[in-house]
């Protein structure tokens, strides 16, 4: 067991939810924040394509000594027609046990769960069982979650939520997907 | 002149507001992202103490080589009482001049205006300085701008706006301030 002195002395549960832009990127500048700080840590992501990199973030974080980026999940059915939801369940089910160690280790400060909304809102997993591992959350760890359409059992139960609310939104036809900006 | 050769076909304004976390905190992220795909990136700060780098993100973003970061108003009234307001509407000025050089130049993908709407909430600009010079941003730079209360003539000229919006605060007492994750 490491033997690790952990910087904050309280940590919260942060939500990021909302069908607006910067959810995901906030979670990212608040990685940075705490790398600066010297804090450690781990950056989780659900439905995210992981092994080649995609996203510019994923560049620069995996860089950085002091953060573990961890990938569960890569696919959704949205985009993926051919994977069965059971074996994203499956997957989620993985990703929740490795935050449950995680947790019991207690070797970050900062825990990002990027897009874990969506496996809730989705049906991938029940919010019981997510609750079951929050609850086991160290007391000075910070936890941040990202994802639309936060379930009613997480907004209650965490200690801050912001909701990303688009006022205004651009034609999409000829901007999606630029490099470097929305991915 | 540098033969700067741009990234992105065609720029957006992007505006983070309301009163909820994660404005800045997202343009650090939209920073990291961009980076991470090869742009440059100029970072401005109004309303943050820039010498001694205190906030986290700071601390590591000053380390990118595609990345140049530029301060101006560190102080405002509200947390220090002897500077006067014609000194911070001074600044505030020349901030805005110093964006109008870097349109001009043309020699970035994205610029981040972190804190602008502060100048503009609170009369250090008015809107009509601020459109005059936003009328010049080069077709292909992507613009973020961050701060409470946008005004209504940035919300109505943006591309993108985003609110961020409070669902649930902690209280403060105990947490305020923490290093690594408010700082």
């Amino acid at each position: 067991m490491v033997n690790f002195q952990k910087k904050l002395s309280q940590g919260l549960i942060q939500v990021y939810t909302g069908n607006g832009k910067g959810k995901t990127t906030a979670a990212v500048g608040a990685a940075i924040r705490a790398l600066g700080q010297g804090l450690r840590v781990c950056f989780i992501q659900f439905f995210k394509p992981g092994e080649n990199f995609s996203y510019g973030e994923q560049k620069i974080l995996s860089k950085f000594k002091n953060l573990k980026l961890h990938y569960f999940t890569s696919d959704h059915p949205y985009f993926e027609k051919k994977i069965s939801r059971s074996e994203i369940r499956k997957q989620c089910l993985e990703g929740l046990e490795f935050i449950k160690r995680i947790f019991k280790e207690n070797n970050f400060d900062l825990v990002i769960l990027d897009e874990l909304n969506i496996a809730l809102r989705d049906g991938f997993l029940k919010w019981e069982e997510v609750l079951s591992v929050l609850k086991s959350k160290p007391k000075n760890l910070e936890v941040i979650i990202t994802g639309r359409g936060a379930p009613p059992g997480l907004i209650d139960y965490a200690d801050l939520v912001t909701e990303m609310k688009p006022l205004k939104h651009p034609y999409y036809s000829d901007i999606k997907g630029r490099r470097g900006i929305e991915y």
